[in-house]
């Protein structure tokens, strides 16, 4: 006896999930354990992974016993039904974009990501260039076959990739009130904070020393040591598959909290991961809902606990006991300081959380615009050196500074950007209803327990997987639609103290 | 225009290929990185992948690319012809299997080994005897479906999956020989050793010192750390593909050798793996040519150069360097006399050079006898510890001294063994060979020159391939048919020094 449609198909995508993984192990071992001189071998590996999972979910096979179960529905309980959805948005993501595009693409990135790297060295814009050209146009050759699989405009069916159901619409209106309130709060900030003198915190911590540390809160915050691991490498990153997930920092040795920060960060991404709905783990619906929610759960403990008053205090013994500090410059209040020092800044990694999301406008405004031709390559230079005079009044020296400082275009991820800020806005928007249902919030954190934060957070955000739309779920966990209203509640609330609430209006 | 069927094969596999290298690269992830808790997870991986291997190899069209290929070798060179052959063998080796008997066997498998792990803690083979039963009973099913199929005996077709062309006749009249002189060749071993002092080497020496000592050597020995790595695991062994080596060592506190005498073998299991033909990186005819092969060169680098007086000599101002060891127990003679000391084990991995065979020929006997069925899993650890008695002169005190030493059978690997006697009696042989081409081979070796010793192993035999068969490879390299004679000469001159030679007659 054939077992019904929608069972078979969950026999596929445990395939397609045990693929996921295997792609996942070998990414993170590309960036933290493989010999320099292999890359070309592992670059093989995972194209014939990646182009095995792509024809998994393409094959005719799939499409009629995803048609087959639609049409029985009444068969299915809700979590099947969005099983089902998820199946075939996979599905229909996959067929919208073939395997010779794919690899078209896969070849152009990888010497646009050379000429990237060539043109900071060589400080020169031209060298990458005309690969950017070559990167848009195959962009928006798959912009366009996405738009019109999901029936949706070129760059949303681009933002859709990384979250589904977000639009522009979606991001302009949310960007519009940050556009609107933020520089007014990076100014006061600023000012506010001049009356504030800081003691800088000099020394060098070797990774000896900041690693214990970090472990030590990772497992305050519930990071899985026995199905996980923190690792280190250039860029810290999150990788792996719930049961096997992988983290990394990159310890700094003439900074006490970079490396710290980084791998708080990360562990959001992990307990993300390792929250999904366990019975759920190898389907379509168990994975997470997007980019933009999985960075709001790492911004979340980075930067609304990570950097918040009562967590420079539980921290603070810590990281004397770890790096063997002393002195009035170590003591809570100086380190608060630090981790909320507000500075306007031309680069996006170093910016703080107060600027950052106006370097997200700016890109935002930008790849909008090189996607849909409005803009040219040859005038990126002049136009972000422009935005960035407008938004920081500050104009980068070169484009290291400017344009060329950030990777993601070179990969191809237009559409990515946005989900940095969105992240922000969403982790704040949850922020403000958790503070109801946990009201010692802050008493917790300042005691090191994260245990009642991170059960509001997997009740409400991991354990749903992919079950709801992200606004659904955002209406669901904080009644609310997603918006900026909190994000900047909280920038106002955390930098301009004592100050009466304007932007929250 | 389709590429004709030959070209379409290269194809094909060169995905095949890519899927091998994943498959490695998660095996040795499991084995050095990976937290304890993600087994599971990491199974599901592999038995993905591997299911996709061999359906890759068993797709109707394969068989009819390889049909029309046979059909028009004249348009074929000598490799691609002995490519097709390889390609051929490994389509048979999978139509022969099916998914359905893999997947039992992988299950009985995982089963067979808790089982044998927890017959070892308890002590009981009574606890592991119901697995092996069922392994054997799959065993069976298996080597009689690839024996039909390949037109060879049972247990000649499990031979022929580790060593190709290998039968038991060739191990029979090759084992016959050792088991002829290897006995008396231990007496008279043991009887002149004991004329001979040897000062006990104590100390503990930390991982953060031998490891730097263990690399030292690699390097001299052409290990690629470029395209390498070395890392620390229970059990050493050597994973990955050409251009991405990873070989793993273990280090002993209380053992100034063990660590480094495993690192120098698996550094030979790499060299095979690295000097494979570059040209036919991807393709079956570019693999090693079996496990017996591949064991002689991990003993050619472990015993042959390793354990001889020259090394001794070469390495021990090493040692005192690295380990910072003095004193007139780390002279040299006193290093060779500990690298070639011989003792009677029940162990085998404990076992010397000398009487290591005798462990592999008991090991032999047994499993050609449970696999016919003519010996019951009940009888084996009367059959194992009379074996011993007869060979050793000891009999087990238990059956962890006993049969349950090992956990290849449990596995399901029987026909393996013998390619650890075949590896010795391979290394030995091209030694003889090797002497002859590079007469200085000692003085090189003494003054830690290896090339010459790499280059020619990489010439003559990892460079073939798979081309020739093992036999072939041997006729061509040594001028003479693989026995044992080449060992048990290198034996006597070694260990029994100064005595004329009567085993090599």
């Amino acid at each position: 006896m054939t077992a019904p449609p929608y069972k078979q198909l969950e026999q596929e995508f445990r395939r397609v999930h045990a693929f996921r993984g295997a792609i996942s192990l070998l990414r993170w071992d590309a960036a933290v354990m493989m010999p320099r001189g292999s890359a070309d071998i592992r670059g093989e590996q995972l194209a014939a992974l990646e182009t095995e999972q792509h024809q998994l979910l393409t094959q005719p096979k799939i499409t009629r016993l995803i048609d087959r179960a639609e049409a029985n529905t009444p068969a299915l309980d809700d979590w099947q039904i969005a099983n089902l959805r998820e199946m075939r948005r996979l599905r229909d993501l996959a067929i919208a974009t073939p395997v010779s595009l794919i690899s078209r693409l896969a070849v152009a990135v990888a010497r646009a990501e050379a000429a990237w790297l060539k043109a900071r060295a060589d400080n020169s814009f031209a060298v990458f260039a005309p690969h950017l050209e070559e990167i848009l146009t195959l962009v928006r050759d798959k912009a366009l076959l996405l738009g019109q699989a999901l029936s949706l405009s070129p760059y949303d069916a681009l933002i859709s990739e990384f979250n589904p159901g977000v639009t522009g619409q979606d991001i302009d209106a949310a960007f519009k009130q940050l556009s609107r309130w933020l520089p007014g709060l990076v100014r006061d900030a600023l000012a506010q904070q001049e009356t504030r003198p800081v003691l800088p915190l000099s020394g060098k911590f070797p990774t000896a020393k900041q690693r214990p540390l970090a472990i030590e809160v990772m497992k305050a915050f519930g990071f899985p040591f026995d199905t996980g691991r923190l690792d280190e490498s250039e860029h810290p990153f999150c990788e792996g598959v719930p049961g096997d997930v992988r983290v990394t920092t990159r310890f700094v040795p003439g900074d006490a909290f970079y490396g710290l920060l980084s791998a708080i960060h990360e562990t959001g991404h992990a307990l993300y991961e390792v929250g999904l709905p366990s019975q759920w783990r190898t389907q379509p619906v168990g994975r997470d809902r997007g980019m933009a929610l999985h960075e709001s759960q790492s911004l979340f403990l980075e930067m609304l606990i990570g950097r918040s008053r009562a967590f420079a205090h539980w921290v603070q013994p810590l990281m004397v006991r770890h790096l063997g500090v002393s002195g009035p410059e170590w003591a809570p209040d100086n380190l608060y300081a630090h981790l909320t020092r507000v500075r306007r800044s031309l680069v996006r990694v170093e910016a703080d959380e107060v600027t950052y999301p106006l370097h997200i406008l700016l890109r935002y405004e930008l790849e909008k615009r090189l996607v849909s031709g409005t803009l040219a390559v040859k005038d990126l230079p002049e136009a972000w050196n422009s935005g960035m005079e407008q938004r920081f009044g500050m104009r980068p020296r070169n484009d290291l500074e400017g344009c060329l400082q950030d990777i993601h275009w070179a990969w191809g991820a237009f559409g990515y950007f946005p989900s940095y800020a969105l992240g922000a806005m969403i982790a704040s928007q949850l922020a403000e209803v958790l503070r109801e249902d946990v009201p010692d919030f802050e008493e917790q954190v300042a005691r090191g327990e994260f245990a009642a934060v991170a059960g509001w957070l997997r009740e409400h955000v991991h354990a749903q997987g992919s079950r709801f739309t992200i606004q659904e779920l955002m209406q669901e966990a904080s009644g609310k639609p997603l918006s900026a209203t909190a994000l900047l509640r909280h920038l106002q609330a955390r930098y301009l103290e004592g100050t009466p609430s304007s932007a929250a209006a």
